[in-house]
């Protein structure tokens, strides 16, 4: 799972540069829950999904497998939905969720997917 | 490269149930280009790739390669500039072309990227 650390909040909200940016709050909160609910999940930053109007953004992908985007998480909010999504995709074989066991704000927040490639 | 076929034309355009979709006549406009354009790009059609909000979509990827979704392409307008930022993607070690060099529409219109996974 990628978590964009550069993520600003959405619009609206007030936050200075002297804060910790939202994407990298939401990757905070994403460590923050106990290793035994996000079993053998990499949680990776990186700088820029190119998501930046649906702020702030998760990637969940693993190789051979559906890549999703999900977009406009709030790092005080999303952070267990985020992980719930994740197991999902970790538990089906081609990564592909079953739509009614998705987080109601995922369903509602999917910015995109993309199958996986033919290595 | 991913082509949603099942993509409708944005809101505002007319469109009946007995037309051919936006996505599939963006799929039709990609491959009537000529091949020495495309040069081994494998252009795949799929169905949804979960940007209803702005279609056309398509999703452009290779193996250890950053993944690319645009959006909001027109079928009747985009196709050159879908394939000159595959053609860019494909000469990026990484997948990731110059700002400057893509195409203009293709910089506005990028949905997300997401980068490699470590197989």
């Amino acid at each position: 799972m990628f978590v964009c650390i550069t993520c600003r909040a959405q619009a609206g909200e007030n936050t200075s540069d002297d804060q910790p940016r939202a994407g990298a709050r939401l990757l905070a909160a994403i460590e923050a829950v106990p290793s035994e609910l996000r079993p053998s999940l990499a949680v990776v930053p990186v700088e820029c999904l190119s998501n930046c109007n649906r702020a702030c953004t998760v990637a969940v992908t693993a190789p051979g497998k559906w890549t999703y985007v999900l977009g406009a998480l709030d790092p005080d909010v999303h952070a267990q939905d985020v992980l719930a999504f994740a197991r999902l995709h970790q538990q089906h074989e081609a990564g592909l969720p079953a739509w009614r066991e998705r987080p109601e704000y995922i369903r509602k927040n999917t910015i995109a997917r993309v199958p996986a490639t033919l290595a």
